[in-house]
């Protein structure tokens, strides 16, 4: 069955109207009939089984046949992280984060940050994407850049993964993971004057192994060991 | 200082001379001159701190200033996984299992495989670039694709992930993942054939989660859980 995704359904609502873009795709690129059943995701926990009943490319009409409501993942995932230079790898980061399970992604912008803007719509398709490929039906939360301290002292309490020198701890062994963000530098690595004010506002330094990642591998990994910690609570 | 890697230069060697195409990137890319020190990777744990004293463009002669040995990580990675259409995936997951410190990665032919041939040498030109980035001095070792009853036979007694029916149980929870090669089939999955004749063999089922994840997602997650198991251990 096509899955279709539009944050406004929600649950109750026999009729519905997909928006001008999934419309376009259920309609003419799929070429959906009037009586094909779809799927409807709205991103927080709804999925819809639903008859089209108009197939208008760009305002199609659906009645719902069937709702569900899932209940949201127990602890959550927060990677905060500085985009990289190259935007692919923050794509496939995106895409790969969202498949394992992430639940809130934010970028930072950081000293050392050679991207200072991005494309948080593109992002979002493949976050839409991911979400369905996966079977997830929340979509995880997106924050555009910004500002390191800003982020900080919104969000205390947490971990920061860097290579600088320095007492860190292997994020397995930390007590609870759950919830908190994590933070993850860019390619020149956070300085030590953004370590030290996560540090004043609660952060734990972590280090992520022995080997030199990537920005977007060391994301991923720690996405990897919050939900492999979390799951293990 | 510049990392170079030819698998040629051993311990004990007091001159040497680059292959062609490290003395081509040494000496016509960052023209380098004589006198410069870099540095050479062997793939199997030697690093040797060497002077050029010929910056000859197809064959750069360097003497070894000091060399050094380093012990192979106590526990293997074997990630077993047949290839993905789009190949670009395939590369991506090449470079982040050696980022991680996969040692060993093995490509299946599945029934359901829709890749039949690889370009190797692509492939290891990635592995070189991702063990100088991650600082790892071993060189994850490559099979090329195998069929898939061959390698099970050849290498009996390990995991396999697929997404049929039937007992799973967690990677993690399993006494021990060190050395043994973890399976991860193709876009359209194991057949169910498949799975039994892994069985027969020695094979455990496992599965990486409620998300359904691509190849590549669950080649990297099944590396990275082997990476936290046997570093817990």
């Amino acid at each position: 069955m096509h899955q279709f995704y539009d944050e406004h359904i929600s649950l109750g609502q026999k009729q519905f109207t997909l928006n001008e873009i999934e419309s376009g795709h259920a309609c003419r690129v799929l070429r959906l009939k009037n009586q094909d059943i779809i799927e409807i995701l709205n991103g927080i926990g709804g999925r819809f089984k639903a008859i089209i009943i108009d197939n208008h490319p760009k305002k199609c009409i659906v009645e719902v046949i069937e709702e569900f409501q899932d209940k949201p993942q127990q602890s959550q995932i927060h990677i905060a992280i500085a985009p990289t230079k190259n935007m692919d790898r923050m794509e496939w980061f995106v895409e790969k984060a969202t498949e394992i399970g992430v639940t809130h992604i934010s970028f930072l912008q950081c000293k050392n940050n050679e991207r200072k803007v991005l494309k948080l719509d593109r992002i979002e398709k493949i976050l839409v994407a991911a979400m369905k490929q996966s079977k997830r039906t929340f979509l995880p939360v997106l924050t555009d850049l910004t500002n390191f301290n800003e982020f900080v002292k919104a969000n205390p309490n947490g971990y920061i993964a860097h290579c600088n020198e320095g007492e860190k701890s292997n994020l397995l062994n930390q007590k609870a993971v759950l919830n908190t963000p994590i933070l993850i530098g860019p390619e020149g690595d956070f300085t030590i004057d953004e370590v030290k004010f996560a540090q004043q506002n609660g952060y734990h330094t972590i280090d992520l192994g022995e080997n030199r990642l990537r920005t977007e591998t060391a994301g991923l990994y720690a996405c990897m060991m919050a939900k492999i910690k979390n799951s293990s609570q």
